[in-house]
């Protein structure tokens, strides 16, 4: 039996590293010998990167604080695999690599990318002979992966998401006792909504929501917004907006590039936006008179593993340690896709869905969940959707701040003080 | 024995509630048969917009969710109160309101600003021989008011900034293998740089901290700057810099005034900022051709009660409490001041200070705290503010996202389900 290898791709989520524990966890208990970690993904992998897990998680308590820790551990790249084709030398590398450390078991940790990556090693594998097991392990905080019911790391933002957006409205409702107070909340998600329409979550008893929502799925007219905005104004002192930074107009331009806002383009060919907020923020000031404000969840949404969801991580974990089980079995070209059977109560299980199904795909929010007219979220995906955030995992405090496990902390850092971890 | 009635003024916090339910509680405590609220403080009771708070607050169960609720419950107000002078006629409908109500004890809470309120309205009593008694209860994420130790807000933003900031640097960290990567992270502060040195407390054994921290109080050089992120971009691949929205260069120009952003100014002639991380990240794009991001925190860092520090929490309703107590002693024109004898253990005592002292003035971050000519904070600082941090604060979850107290909710909802309240 030979030894397990793991590598971190794309943009990271709160759970990412909870994946990485439960993948770990299963390499041991099933007696591998090594599990390896890539640094940087597979970008560093050809460059040879690699460290040994095991140097720096020896028990549950390494794992713990492992699944509290924001951030890719191993750390991520965007590098897209080439195609074999016309770049052997690439995948030669690649398999000698393998060979030196006598891999048998490569699971990769992303997104729709990173499943391609997936879908190219697993191929040029089976063309050449090769013994070596290529298992896909879900994340993305944008659920934009197809089959799977929804992906690790969407739970977690989307939990982030609500409660953030709750809080804003609590601070933006303190004013507007002379004229009202607008926010306007950017919410990562360059095609899809799935994360923007989590800000509907924060509807309940004691919170109206977002008085509007706007996705990238639906056309996006500044006349018409404008319009209801001004019509909020006659009623409501305090509104806040909702909306995803890859809102469109009807002829598919970028609210975002109204503002002259220069923007930078990775390296799959991705669009980095910002300043959709800002752009209407400025306008609906001059439209209405209102004191206007942009806020932009940013990176935050992403990293802030203090409020993870319980149910998230779980899952990550899960997904990690099934993708590794599925490997051990044999199984390779795959990734773990969630099923959820039944809603209320909340069930999940777990499928391998050939990578061919997944690579390169999108899943878009639905339009039968876009309701009035592309302006809120019908209460179908809030029932889709509430599971996820259910449950939070208390962060290892220490001075009052969260601890993390990293690479550059002394290992012993990791493993000191295992029953002081709460110092409160 | 008359009634009590309380007001909030000025940029919320996460713990401007806590203040709140001490008071509330103090009031009850001490027999005072009805306590009222001003809706969005002194410009809202001039309109005789009055709430009665003992039909929202019948226990320590609704003073509990009170307490973890963000935002201004009885809604605040950037209004400054005019000098009598001049002004008879709305101090005579002022004191004919509190005379409506019955009002014997009248409690602020708020900054600077709220002080200098509360002063007029002493002095104004002691003039005209009325015997309404009136107290300032300190509340301000910026930590400037002379006199206390610090402020009540302070801690809970920063709690908020210093987890967030490592989670922040645990993220970037995951990039960076082909070229840096640099995020500008903005933080409040107009004129002192109290929030932006909580950066700082993100340093532990498994954390940097920022690379490099500026602050108001000290002259911006962008040449100095540049040079030193350059230098940085030589040995490290992840580059994080903590900055206070109102950082200026020698002259005293603003730099997101460089910006060319449009500014809005309060009534109180104080001019709203934002974008010099916006602007010093393009910059450092084009001079470095490295990744850069701008994040800002915004309102964030004063709505976070998810992540409050029980210390502030605490204080924050010792201060209210205690407020109310002194009135009810026949205290007038004062405020509650925090001391602390004892850093480690950290030790705490209330006194009272004439609010003369404490009225439109600003305590700017020490000079002998800044270091690395005016790029880094002392050890100094971190000793003087780490207690603030201590402990949490564990939301009321319902359906994963925590509860608050609102007016506008059904006060059933804020007493239903006592033993419901962690539905996790």
């Amino acid at each position: 039996m030979g030894n397990v290898i793991i590598g971190q791709s794309g943009g990271p989520t709160a759970v990412i590293n909870a994946s990485l524990a439960g993948a770990i966890k299963a390499a041991k208990v099933n007696g591998i010998e090594k599990v390896y970690g890539m640094r940087h993904g597979i970008e560093g992998f050809l460059k040879d990167e690699v460290i040994l897990l095991d140097d720096y998680f020896q028990d549950m308590n390494d794992l713990s604080l492992l699944k509290r820790t924001p951030g890719a551990f191993l750390g991520s790249c965007r590098f897209k695999l080439p195609k074999a084709k016309g770049n052997e030398a690439v995948y030669a590398r690649l398999f000698e690599l393998l060979e030196k450390y006598d891999i048998e078991y490569f699971l990769y940790n992303g997104g729709n990318d990173s499943m391609d990556t997936t879908l190219q090693l697993s191929q040029y594998a089976a063309a050449h002979g090769s013994n070596v097991k290529f298992m896909g392990i879900p994340k993305t905080i944008d659920n934009d992966l197809p089959v799977t019911d929804h992906t690790p790391g969407y739970g977690s933002a989307s939990k982030y998401i609500a409660t953030t957006m709750k809080e804003i409205i609590r601070d933006n409702e303190s004013f507007g006792d002379t004229y009202p107070y607008i926010a306007i909340v950017e919410i990562m998600g360059r095609n899809a909504g799935w994360l923007t329409a989590a800000s509907a979550l924060s509807k309940a008893a004691d919170c109206t929501g977002p008085d509007l929502i706007y996705l990238p799925e639906s056309a996006f007219s500044v006349a018409d917004f404008t319009t209801r905005v001004k019509d909020l104004c006659q009623y409501k002192s305090s509104i806040v907006i909702a909306i995803s930074e890859g809102i469109r107009t009807a002829d598919g331009t970028l609210v975002c590039e109204q503002s002259g806002s220069r923007g930078f383009t990775d390296s799959f060919g991705h669009k980095t936006l910002s300043g959709a907020g800002k752009v209407l923020a400025d306008h609906l000031a001059l439209e209405t008179g209102c004191k206007t404000r942009a806020i932009e969840f940013s990176i935050l949404q992403r990293c802030a593993s203090h409020l993870a969801s319980r149910t998230d991580v779980n899952e990550a974990y899960d997904c990690g340690y099934k993708a590794c089980m599925a490997a051990l079995h044999g199984e390779t070209g795959k990734m773990i896709t969630i099923g959820v059977p039944e809603r209320e109560p909340y069930v999940v299980n777990y499928d391998i869905t050939d990578v061919k199904k997944i690579a390169n795909k999108e899943k878009m929010f639905p339009q039968e969940w876009i309701t009035n007219q592309g302006t809120y979220i019908s209460e179908d995906y809030l029932r889709y959707a509430r599971p996820f955030v259910i449950g939070d995992v208390s962060p290892y405090f220490s001075g009052g701040v969260p601890k993390h496990a990293t690479l550059s902390a002394n290992t012993n850092f990791l493993r000191n003080d295992k029953l002081g971890y709460k110092d409160e």
